[in-house]
Formats: C-alpha cells, sequence, structure tokens
C-alpha cells in the first residue's frame, strides 16, 4: 500500500480540532470522508500535530496509506474537489517511504500566534486574530521569552488534562514581534504540551500589559504550577504554520 | 453641528456594497442605524469611495455631522458596540472643519488587490482574495502595468453602467509584486471609473496567463471599447485601502 505524505490548510474555526470525535465535525473526519469517496475504502489520516478547536493550520502534515498508487496531483485535486464545501484545503502531495510517519518522524514543530493590538475589532480578521485593545509591549515580551528558550520542566503551561507522560520539552525558539498593530509570536520545538503555545502566549500577555516582568515569568517558570501561569490565549489567534522532517 | 471624519475597515462580502439600498443590506445602513441608536437623531454618512458588494475596505473614510459633540474616542467606542453583529468596524475618529467633505475634499484613493496564486483553493482566505491556479508571471504584468500610467481615457476598462461624465482618469500608481503564492496589485488614482480597477487586473491577468503582452494592453486602452477589455475581476480580491486629503 503506498503511503502518502500530504500539507494542508485549514480555518479552525469550523472544527471541534484536527482528531474525530463522536459528535462532533472535525478536520480528521472530513479528511478521511472525503478519501472514502475518492478510493471507495475506509483510510485512517495521521496527523503531525492534533490541533485544537478553532486553531488553525497553515502547514499541517498528513501522511496516508492507499490501496493503489495515484499520481499525487490527482489525490491533491481530487481531495479538494471532496473537500469543497469545507474550509480544509491541501496543499501539496508527496509519495513517501513506508517507514514515513506524519507524527513520530516529524523532528520539529512551528506555530505563529497572531494578535491584532489595537482599539477597535477586527472586522476582516475576525475570528483570525486574537483582538487585544491594551497597548501591548512587544519589545518587553520578546526579552521575557527568552527565559522560556531552552530545556524546562513547563507544567505551569501545561493543560491540566494534557496526557503526555513527561512534562519536560525543549523549545528552540520564541519570539515577539511587531508590524504595525499585530503582534505575531513564534514558537518552535521537537514536540508541544497541550495547550503549552496557548498557555506562553497568555504569560507573555501579562508582560506585554505591564502586569509581569521577565522575573516574574522566570518564577512561573520554576513554580511547576499550572495557577502560576498565565490565561490560556484564545484558539483563534493560534496557526500551526510547519513540521520539519530529517 | 460638529463634522467628524472617520475611517472604517470592512469585510465586503456581507453588504451589497457600501451605498444604501431598498431591498439589501448596506454598509451605509448599518452605519446610520448605528449612528441612530447613539444619537437618537437620523444622520447621513458620507463616504470617500462607493465600493461595490464584495469589495472590502481597510481605510474607507466618512463624515457625519452630529447633533451635539462627542469626545472621538466615545464614538468609535459608541459606533463599534452598535456595529458588534456586523464586520464593520470604525479605526480611528477626529473632528474636522465644516467644509471637509470625505468625497470632495479627497485627493487620491489607494486600492489593493490580491491574488492567490496557487493549485489548492484558499483555506483561511476564502472570499477574501481571487484565486488563480494557473501560473501567473508578476513580473510581466508589472512591466505591461506602466502603459496604463498616466492620464488616458479608460473607457475600455469602465463598467457599461458607470455614471462619470468623463472616462478620463489619471492614474498615479499601479504596480504589481508577488509575495510567494501572493499577488498584490496596487492602484493609486485621483478618482476610478466604476470597476476600474477590477477591469484593469482582468487584463493584467491576461498579461499574466501570456495570453497577452504589453502592446495588447496598449491596443486595448486605446481601442477606447470596454469590449476589448479583459474580463471583470472578481470583488472579494478587492481592498480600498487609504484616502488622501490635502
Amino acid at each position: 500500500m503506498p503511503r502518502y505524505k500530504f500539507i494542508l490548510e485549514y480555518d479552525g474555526m469550523l472544527y471541534s480540532g484536527f482528531q474525530r470525535q463522536q459528535k462532533a465535525w472535525s478536520v480528521q473526519q472530513a479528511l478521511e470522508e472525503a478519501f472514502e469517496k475518492m478510493t471507495h475504502t475506509r483510510i485512517t489520516v495521521f496527523a503531525a500535530g492534533r490541533t485544537d478547536a478553532g486553531v488553525h493550520a497553515l502547514g499541517q502534515v498528513c501522511h496516508v496509506d492507499l490501496p493503489k498508487p495515484y499520481p499525487p496531483r490527482n489525490i491533491l485535486r481530487g481531495i479538494n474537489f471532496y473537500l469543497c464545501d469545507e474550509r480544509i484545503v491541501v496543499l501539496k502531495v508527496e509519495e513517501v517511504a513506508d517507514d514515513f510517519h506524519a507524527r513520530f518522524s516529524a523532528t520539529a514543530r512551528s506555530y505563529e500566534y497572531r494578535i491584532l493590538n489595537r482599539l477597535a475589532p477586527p472586522a476582516i480578521d475576525h475570528l483570525r486574530v486574537w483582538h487585544v485593545h491594551v497597548d501591548l509591549d512587544a519589545q518587553a515580551m520578546n526579552d521575557a521569552a527568552t527565559v522560556l528558550l531552552g530545556t524546562h520542566d513547563f507544567t505551569t503551561f501545561r493543560a491540566r488534562r494534557c496526557q503526555a507522560d513527561l512534562s519536560v520539552r525543549t523549545l528552540d525558539q520564541l519570539t515577539v514581534t511587531r508590524e504595525g498593530d499585530r503582534i505575531l509570536i513564534r514558537a518552535k520545538a521537537r514536540s508541544f504540551l497541550h495547550h503549552q503555545v496557548r498557555n506562553m502566549v497568555g504569560s507573555l500577555y501579562w508582560v506585554g500589559v505591564g502586569h509581569w516582568n521577565k522575573d516574574d515569568l522566570q518564577k512561573a517558570l520554576e513554580a511547576q504550577d499550572r495557577t502560576r501561569g498565565g490565561q490560556t490565549a484564545p484558539p483563534h489567534g493560534l496557526y500551526l504554520t510547519h513540521i520539519d522532517y530529517p
């Protein structure tokens, strides 16, 4: 059975997350039904990252095993045809070796968190950015973010229902930049704990408004206690942008 | 009666255009009803540009006369409160002199047309870009665009139902740039004919796909005949970005 890797873009606000659920519409179910229509076979889709409800993707990576070979371009056109009523599109398809696994072969995941920092709410980017109307100090956020870089126990930024065995992760990148009235927070790591990016953004928000300084963020990290961290930033500002493979 | 100028952002896909109509929901009507709720008076809103159905605005400018003075910040917050179910937001408000007129005082209008140029349709930017799946040569488009610069009779790019007395306009800017899989076309003039930007974009599209060269565009312009111009590009790629005043 040939294996195919594909890259996805989707608008997370229309789905209860990537993962298939009993009573809610998911990206995985939409994809698996599209593959079933194309191949007349039950297909399981494996993804690099199981994004939460509301979280968007610009570069989610998945893999599937198909019952027979298809030209990659035909898979792209076929699946996008069956997804035409969804806000999910396949950007790229390629055949990969049998031992490629979208989740387990991934060496890094990159996310971007988008804040619209102005008095007026967004008209065009409604539910595509987190609207923060108080002035944020992006430079202070970027400076404080450095305390989270490297290998740490990230319990302070981990959702209570996170199912990972270990709470130690290695954060390779966490930067905060301002582009006009937009603040972009970029994070990269081999893997993240559940809600880790959104919880780090919620804590950087406290730095941005001046409620915390860099030391406070350091102490919150060291406390290894979720109640000492900032709020969970809303899902609709978060974009899964890229997955690295060897 | 104090006069206020304000800058607007809106998602054009939800409105039948800026101008109030008998049987369709418009940006003007939504705004005038919000002002009526705030002031308990019937208010008329005047805009710099009457955008068509589906056309977005990032920097539309309007003016209103209010029955009494309001702090500009209160107008912004009040109108945005009453517009909370719309996709229209007020970005900035300032008091202006009695002789300021959003439409007649304007010295230039700037538009941006956004094309997504890739095989896969947009998931996140659905109805916010024109999706063109054949490869466009942005450099050829940019080079050809120069023949439209300056003062010309733009009949070839004028909607048949355009009501302007004269078809001569002076085009100050028309550039085509590529940023990854996005092509941005920027146009600036004191004023435009009805559909002029979208008709110019439709003709540049013919250059981009190789169906026309620069000379063909020149001949189309000189023909002063709408049937010699390209198609009208769809409204949802177009953004009114900026209005200049003295």
